[in-house]
């Protein structure tokens, strides 16, 4: 029984290490270390390899490095094999510091004071309070979750929007193809969380858009594919939209001749909005494979119909 | 027994119409007009006018409109006239909000990724826990405090010091001369929120960056004498300081021909960091003329041999 990890080695060296001296019975091996292939029943992987089957026929789990688990195709994984992808809260923690980062950002209108600064204008704006500032998080997963809590807390309104209903305390809460208007009409600020499935992608389109209030703002921390370039540019260019903050892209990283890059109201950040923490993420990797060793229930197991 | 108004015209006629409903006894004067100046006893104000005591020969206090009171003259004051600065939620709400968005943008280089964004450069950095970075803040008061109490919630680990000693849950409490250096050696981030007196002008000095860690960020939203200009630049050119956001500057407006406005590793906003909110400051308003009408304590009461 061991583990084979493929992806960012400064992260596979600290679980090594943490593993070793938590988990001594669980051989750990940093790819392309494998130690007996036949062993081999827990891939951590972002992408998973060719021949699969062949080269590790005793695979139990597959666990995705990331939150999301949208990269595989569930059609080619060998029968039996389950995907787990990571809930963990570092993940939580720097996607909320990222959302909270860009609300504030937006409702303060710092983009304009920095293009003010550039035409070395000193020309105040109002300060609206908080409260009259409603958030519109599509996605209330763990991460849109812990988002909005933080967000109630510096007095913002918040609202959530997901396929399934929820329910999260101080938030309204919409839900359903249905609901998606209703809530975006009363989104100011749009924060886009939304895990990539077929009904999400190319969801932030012109019809989003533009049942916006005027002059909103978009937030996009959730997955390249679910958003329209070109709409988006039309919507910054009419005034529909006042101010992007860009944190994905498809493809990325984005080609240099892309007009996103020098778009004066749009901000680009290179996926970087969130990323597994290596202290934390390694004791949920440990208590899911223990889970998994027992019967028990795994935290973060995909449903490949669902997507997520 | 009247209030004369000198201020924002906005705010004056919010606080006009809510207190003619909840104070309807205290007529309410927009400036110019004042009523008779005899009945005059509460001034609201910025600056003070020449010739005070003759032209309302009753005033009994003078409330400063924002968290300041460092602009009055207080040896031309005349005798028994006080001087009340504002303290109110939405003051510390917005300086919350600033502070808030300010710690974030620093602790996750944003700076440095609009800047990528100019060079068409997609490069991702290391997300660090916001456990890893130690915020300093100079200045315990309401708005200090309320600060700490946010960027807590998001994990920071916040420091503060102070002229007296104070004590706020969770937060390393530093005080007086002596203990400035060890709370500079251990602060990330430093964060002026100061109130401006004979000890704090030109506090941010060489000095002060020089003991801060390498390559530390700076936020000052005190008053504009407090830095050093030209210190700051020779600190940021160094590389002492990785980055500054400066909302205060001496003098307000900045010069068009300024330094800071074109440099790379400052970020610029005109003082809109916080201002008095209209909806909220007119309670507290209420509130202190009540308690001094029955001589019960007043919220805010500056000490003119302390300048605050």
């Amino acid at each position: 029984m061991s583990i084979v990890y493929d992806s960012d080695q400064h992260r596979g060296l600290i679980w090594q290490a943490w593993l070793a001296e938590h988990a001594p019975d669980l051989p750990f091996y940093l790819w392309p270390e494998t130690g007996d292939p036949q062993q081999v029943n827990y891939l951590v992987t972002w992408s998973v390899p060719d021949n699969l089957s062949e080269r590790f026929p005793n695979l139990k789990v597959i666990f995705s490095v990331g939150a999301g688990a949208d990269q595989f195709d569930y059609s080619r994984l060998p029968p039996g094999v389950r995907v787990v992808r990571m809930i963990e809260p570092g993940i939580a923690q720097s996607m909320t510091a990222y959302i909270t980062f860009s609300v504030l950002a937006l409702h303060r209108e710092i983009p304009m004071y920095l293009r003010q600064q550039q035409k070395r204008e000193w020309k105040k704006g109002r300060i609206l309070p908080t409260e009259t500032c409603r958030v519109g998080i599509m996605g209330l997963g763990t991460l849109g979750e812990a988002a909005a809590l933080q967000l109630l807390s510096l007095g913002f309104r918040c609202s959530g929007w997901s396929r399934t209903p929820k329910s999260v305390s101080g938030v309204t809460c919409w839900s359903g193809d249905e609901e998606l208007q209703p809530f975006l009409a009363e989104s100011d600020i749009l924060v886009c969380l939304l895990p990539l499935t077929s009904r999400t992608r190319g969801i932030l389109n012109r019809d989003v858009f533009q049942q916006l209030p005027a002059g909103a703002g978009l937030i996009h921390a959730g997955r390249g594919q679910q958003l329209n370039h070109g709409d988006l540019l039309t919507a910054l260019d009419s005034g529909q939209l006042s101010q992007a903050i860009v944190d994905v892209t498809d493809p990325e990283p984005l080609p240099e001749d892309h007009p996103f890059w020098a778009h004066p109201s749009l901000w680009l950040t290179p996926h970087i909005a969130s990323e597994t923490q290596p202290e934390t993420s390694v004791r949920v990797l440990l208590e899911n494979i223990r889970c998994h060793q027992r019967g028990a229930p795994i935290a973060g197991l995909v449903e490949p119909e669902r997507g997520y």
